[in-house]
């Protein structure tokens, strides 16, 4: 099953993507409709796909958990090492966009060196604590498409991340949350990343250090996780930064970051 | 005025502390009480304070942003640099406790390197971006206290600190609100943590390298700020890693925080 929010009548509203059709379901979100227990399986009006636009898959999440350096190409790339355990950090939600939103670059006077990085993005579906692997598989319930877009002056400029990682509108999420029925544990998914249609990153999830199962799992030993936490898995190798000469996002360059499966994002950058 | 969030009747609810009650406001928490633009002088029923133990200060915060590395004696202790910039990780709000609360301890087998870190903590009354200096003093509702209970080896385990500073029910917060036309930007006030009533943290929030406005003007050049964000502004010297031999909360031990017109946390240990 495809579920997505989309924005309709004024507010979003979840649905349910039935080939060129969103069926509507009785939620403000994807993150509602979890919270709520739902399967998604209801009944509500369809409306043609084209009429609406994706709002970000889930728009409220209690937690928005990234990895990093979790792919050995991108470890490498970045001169870091292989960590002994993943390596979280957060993004606040007003970060977050549609699959078709632009991303909002900030001031040039402000940054100018912006990055890509796509990553399979994991919806939790259950309350979970002290998860075993089973329970952790039990919790998702399903994958997404995501872009880390990181503003790398701000993510370095001091030790964490945190800032460089959370800048106003820059994050794409979606367009749909494909069920874990359909994808398992999320690996074994062709990733890639392009720039106005020069190919940037191009992996499969199947290279992560730790996958969707073991971060839930190593997560939820120190904080319950709940329906509509997001969990963005870390990127392959392929970064602007890493590029030499660097790369870095400008405004009008369409961003494109696909998962096999899940779906594509296409997102024009915009500087104010 | 101090505001406070009680937990009363099954769920939690917004007070102004008058003495010995609490004029019952018409909000679940202080965090709803902004975010409907409330000053919190509106009339209520009162009920004896010792009538009703304190929930987290703000129950769901859109952010939890915390600043390392922001005092020079703490700096020195930890052995890192001066920053050039406020130093940002998160906490997720599993992680907050009321000012009486225990203290969730993790199991020995997780972690038994658990710290204590005292620190002034700011609640945003406004929706900003782009703060000039002046616009971010007129955001701020006012100030509490916050002790952002750390597990050393989680926060240390990779490059980013947030496994370590968000494990469930470490972070003491409250117990009240104090309105910045009490204590303006917070600074000059003193501030102390102690453990079994042995003084361990003692200084003022004078010593802040970055203060309340300088953070939210920051930030908000990277994101929106909303009323109900709390902002912890980092801790003196004299946690326990830095002592020889280390230190750590144990089972049973009474952890008490202090600021100076603030108010005091005092939360007992507990180990599963």
């Amino acid at each position: 099953m495809r579920l997505t929010t989309i924005r309709h009548e004024g507010t979003t509203r979840a649905a349910r993507v039935e080939g060129d059709e969103f069926v509507l379901l009785d939620a403000v979100d994807v993150g509602a409709l979890l919270r709520q227990g739902s399967s998604g399986d209801g009944d509500g009006a369809s409306i043609p796909a084209a009429a609406a636009r994706r709002a970000p898959l889930v728009t409220h999440p209690g937690k928005i958990v990234c990895v990093g350096v979790n792919y050995r190409d991108h470890i490498e790339e970045m001169g870091r090492e292989v960590p002994p355990a993943p390596t979280y950090f957060a993004k606040f939600r007003h970060a977050l966009i549609g699959a078709t939103d632009d991303i909002q670059l900030p001031a040039a006077d402000v940054s100018t060196h912006v990055d890509w990085e796509a990553e399979l993005a994991v919806v939790i579906g259950q309350e979970i604590r002290h998860a075993s692997a089973s329970e952790a598989m039990a919790a998702i319930a399903g994958f997404t498409v995501f872009n880390d877009v990181s503003v790398r002056d701000y993510q370095r400029r001091t030790t964490q991340f945190l800032a460089g990682k959370t800048f106003e509108g820059t994050t794409p999420v979606g367009p749909d949350l494909v069920t874990a029925d359909v994808v398992g544990d999320g690996s074994g998914l062709a990733i890639s990343c392009s720039v106005d249609g020069v190919v940037k990153q191009q992996s499969t999830t199947s290279a992560l250090v730790f996958n969707a199962v073991d971060i839930i799992q190593d997560l939820s030993t120190i904080i319950t996780l709940e329906p509509g936490d997001l969990i963005a898995t870390g990127t392959p190798g392929g970064v602007g930064a890493a590029r030499n000469p660097p790369e870095w996002l400008t405004d009008g360059v369409v961003l494109q970051t696909e998962i096999d499966g899940l779906g594509l994002c296409t997102n024009t950058c915009r500087r104010p």
